[in-house]
């Protein structure tokens, strides 16, 4: 397993390799080796018999050929809301040609420069290049702020590209953005390497708890996995690294702090207090980041432990924080779930633990929103089930939506009681004993059947998958109740609700409604703006004012902590039920 | 020469390790090696005789035991003109202890020093020295003009300290001030190392020029030499390097170009044009230099190739641009002569190669103010010279202000005609014919007997001697009458003319006005202020509003390029004349 997320192919252990989850199955070519307990545990017979094992219970001793699952690239995750904006970029090119000096005007050639470009100062490391570029022919001048810091023999004014990196706890997208347009050049998605420690963030802060070199393999891991994207995206695009000169990242404040190198272990207990939460500027050289060191890294500002920087870069693609009369809500919904509410005047903000489960983590055939994976559903009366896979693909598991949706549908057609538990089959019609089938000796309702599947095996939705969206949909909607209550606003009163995330961007919002995961109040207010955390990023790459309003954003934003409000505990088992 | 140098042992080798100038003799103890063709010209037989060679032709092949000439501290260049100072370092520390975190306060680590020290900002570095430190317990912050830079456990609030550094060609002199108090605690004086690539800086560009790795090594001779002195300064006084928040540079404008790894070639040559003049502000990390890496380093603005940092700095230790009514001038001696003339409402200044003569290069017994050198002299009619050495030590040699002396006596009292010429003996009273002697056949001063010397040698003045005296001060002459017509102004208009440099501290201005280096109108205005120059760096350091000052000073002055002066060369060779 760690060979294979080394090697960047998206294996994807939720578990983080304890063998427990089955994610990371890969089918050994030749002579495969005694399956291991988890093995047996996990894979059926048949499975088995054909090679698979678990990879994260397999050392490598030798030469080995392996097949991986057949996984598409990630899609839906790299397009957010489109808002333009100004280009304001901090660092700016320009390509000069001095004239030759005379006794009469003694400028020094620093001065030269700062007269021609209106720049008042230099770095040492601009002074050197200055120094050894040949003065008498053009040369281009790499400044930022007014501060000369880098200097190119000839015209290099076209090489001005920035990144926005927005680090998820699953996925991390990486946008080439050409700093001269605005233009977004290219984009790279990948899976977080860091999921070799856990698929949610407190397994990988445990990690670094329980091992010394933990929050550096963290670290390490995800920025080897950023700069091997950079590499792609560089060469790709026939650029330079060096080309790259400023970096804006967001995330959550974990994934911030790892890429930081800083130890979040006081965010994952109790008081949940995190190191840093303003923004933090650094050059990439301090990171061994691998753009240009003249540059910069920009982290966005965080809101708590809980709310990061990518919740203040989505209010930011949105214009959240610019609305005087009417409140608006956003709700992000990733491995934890992030709900803001609130106008120019104000925001309050919450976290709630809504787990992983749209993101495919501890659901039987829960996958990412890839190739194949089930992300629409339908059933009609009397009907089999009717959905739609990413791409067509004959189905290989269930996304986030696809989840959303069966579970809705259950609901509706009373496949299941309030309480979350199938009907017993006996209080079934027949039809809808058609679509039931059983697992270890439990009801489990069939999504697709092995005739149609890419595997040639069912896939199914348990009791327990069900648990685990009860779980998630309760939080969340405790969360909007108790912030809704915070702030005393009624929901006829609040304008627009922007879904954010991956995941949101495909929700359908009457199966939140139907599942009450958000009031039907909101259902026609929902606004899905996809991966407007990223679309956050890029703007404030391209204008440097809107990293001020970040600023602005988290001052005005109040962090509301549900875990010592009294009646969350209560409100979150009620909103449990369907 | 090479091994002596890089040791730290005071060789002074004014030829740069040419053969010629004989500065750099040792003794070698145990059989002496055949004397070189430059040692048999340089050396006499006795010298050659009792085991002297110079060290610049000798390579080490074997151990051996060399004797040095005895060789002093070098005083008198490290007291300057004393100004008081208001205290505002950007540095600070505060020592803080932070109460436990509650769930109600969910502020962030970095936010609770904010709100204890009212910063605003902090480094990466600071981050990370946050995050290891235990929060439980006091700790001490290192920041920045509001930005925290360094987190240090327990309370070490007491170790705050900066280096004042000012590189003259000759001597550099650095001084360790605390900046909890304004006090300076030490100070340390050592020949410039890049003394081995010649006495003045065009040798030393010129060994830049042809030498690929020429300035490299000028650099890091220099940062050794500084390196190396900040360990022995810091260790007799029991103190860190990390306790080195900040460094204030001054200096010619060649050797802060060596000093930052700049090519200064285009200072040698016309129209001398430096790479930079403004200040620069960069990390000692980033030059290698001993100190906290967390710190500063900050080289003052220059004003031309030619007028460097450290005359701004001697016009900050006078406050020389404050003055509204009155123009002062300030004339910097050392191996330039740099001469500014102004007040609040503007200054020129002039730069005139005076020759490192008053430093004692190129004089036969020239040598630096250091113990057992002629610092005084007068003549009585018919009667022996009467002398005074530094630190009353018998006489080794002859440092800048008892060269002026000697001059101006044999001027006064007619040994020299106006045209610097030595009165052919037969016109000379049998008293002066008594304190002659030859020197390769042409007539000489003695000016201490054999008997008295520290080597049993004759001590001379040679006519080649009066002739460098005579280009230094010719220089000087003209610099000082162009000035002051560029600016339209009498003598008598001037208010005080300050003296600056280690040689200006102890010349004699009655001295000075006989030769014609000074007009006799000035001669009562003249304020000798010692090493000014380092004075402003320690300005500087305590105050960083006279940073902003020193911006002013360089802003307000005019440089006056005196080779463009049609009148200047006409003017020099009259102010030749005696």
């Amino acid at each position: 397993m760690n060979l294979l997320v080394d090697e960047g192919f998206d294996i994807n252990p939720f578990c983080g390799g304890r063998g427990v989850c089955g994610k990371c199955r890969v089918k050994i070519k030749n002579n495969p080796p005694e399956p291991s307990r988890s093995d047996t545990k996990i894979l059926d017979p048949r499975e088995l018999e054909e090679g698979y094992r678990l990879s994260c219970q397999f050392n490598v001793e030798s030469e080995l050929e392996v097949v991986l699952d057949e996984d598409g690239e990630i899609t839906g995750l790299t397009t957010g809301v489109v808002t333009e904006t100004e280009l304001a970029p901090e660092f700016k090119k320009a390509c000069i040609h001095l004239e030759k000096p005379v006794l009469e005007d003694p400028r020094d050639f620093v001065r030269r420069v700062h007269d021609e470009l209106d720049t008042v100062d230099i770095s040492l490391m601009g002074l050197k290049e200055l120094d050894h570029v040949n003065k008498k022919k053009p040369f281009t001048v790499l400044s930022r702020e007014g501060v000369i810091v880098g200097v190119e023999a000839g015209d290099t004014t076209k090489e001005l590209f920035g990144l926005a990196v927005d680090i998820g706890t699953t996925v991390v997208v990486v946008y080439l953005m050409d700093l001269k347009t605005g233009e977004e050049v290219d984009v790279k998605t990948f899976y977080n390497p860091q999921r070799r420690y856990g698929a949610d963030v407190i397994s990988r802060v445990n990690h670094s708890i329980q091992h010394k070199s933990g929050l550096g393999e963290l670290q390490n891991v995800l920025l080897e996995g950023i700069n091997r994207s950079i590499s792609e995206i560089c060469s790709r695009n026939g650029i330079e690294n060096e080309s790259i000169v400023k970096t804006v990242v967001v995330g959550n404040t974990i994934m911030l702090h790892t890429l930081a190198g800083i130890n979040a272990d006081s965010i994952a207990r109790i008081p949940y207090i995190p190191v840093f939460s303003d923004a933090l500027r650094f050059s990439p050289a301090e990171l061994k980041l691998e753009a240009n060191p003249r540059g910069e890294v920009h982290l966005l500002p965080s809101i708590s432990g809980y709310i990061g920087a990518d919740v203040i870069a989505d209010m930011l693609a949105v214009k959240f924080h610019t609305l005087k009369s009417v409140s608006n809500m956003l709700i992000d919904i990733g491995t934890n779930g992030e709900i803001v509410l609130g106008n120019k005047k104000g925001i309050v903000a919450c976290s709630t633990a809504a787990g992983p489960a749209f993101e495919g983590a501890n659901i039987t055939f829960g996958m990412a929103g890839t190739t194949g994976a089930v992300s629409e559903l339908n059933l009609e009366n009397e009907g089999k089930a009717y959905y739609k896979t990413v791409e067509d693909k004959p189905a290989r598991g269930i996304c986030g939506s696809g989840l959303l949706d069966i579970v809705a549908e259950l609901c509706r057609l009373n496949f299941i009681k309030p309480t979350g538990a199938f009907y017993p089959l006996e209080e079934m019609t027949s039809w809808q004993k058609s679509l039931m089938t059983e697992n270890n000796g439990n009801p489990a309702f069939r999504v697709v059947g092995s005739e149609e599947s890419a595997s040639g095996k069912d896939i199914i939705l348990t009791q327990k998958d069900i648990r685990e969206v009860q779980l998630a949909k309760g939080a969340i909607a405790a969360g909007i109740s108790i912030l809704v209550e915070e702030v005393g606003l009624d929901y006829e009163q609040i304008g627009t609700v922007f879904l954010a995330g991956g995941f949101g961007n495909y929700l359908n919002p009457s199966s939140a409604a139907e599942i009450k995961m958000i009031p039907a109040e909101l259902e026609e207010k929902v606004l899905r703006i996809g991966n407007a955390a990223g679309a956050g990023a890029k703007l404030a790459l391209l204008n440097k004012n809107l990293e001020r309003q970040a600023k602005k954003i988290k001052e005005l934003t109040r962090y509301v902590e549900l875990s010592v409000k009294p009646e969350f505990q209560e409100r979150f088992v009620s909103a449990m039920e369907f």
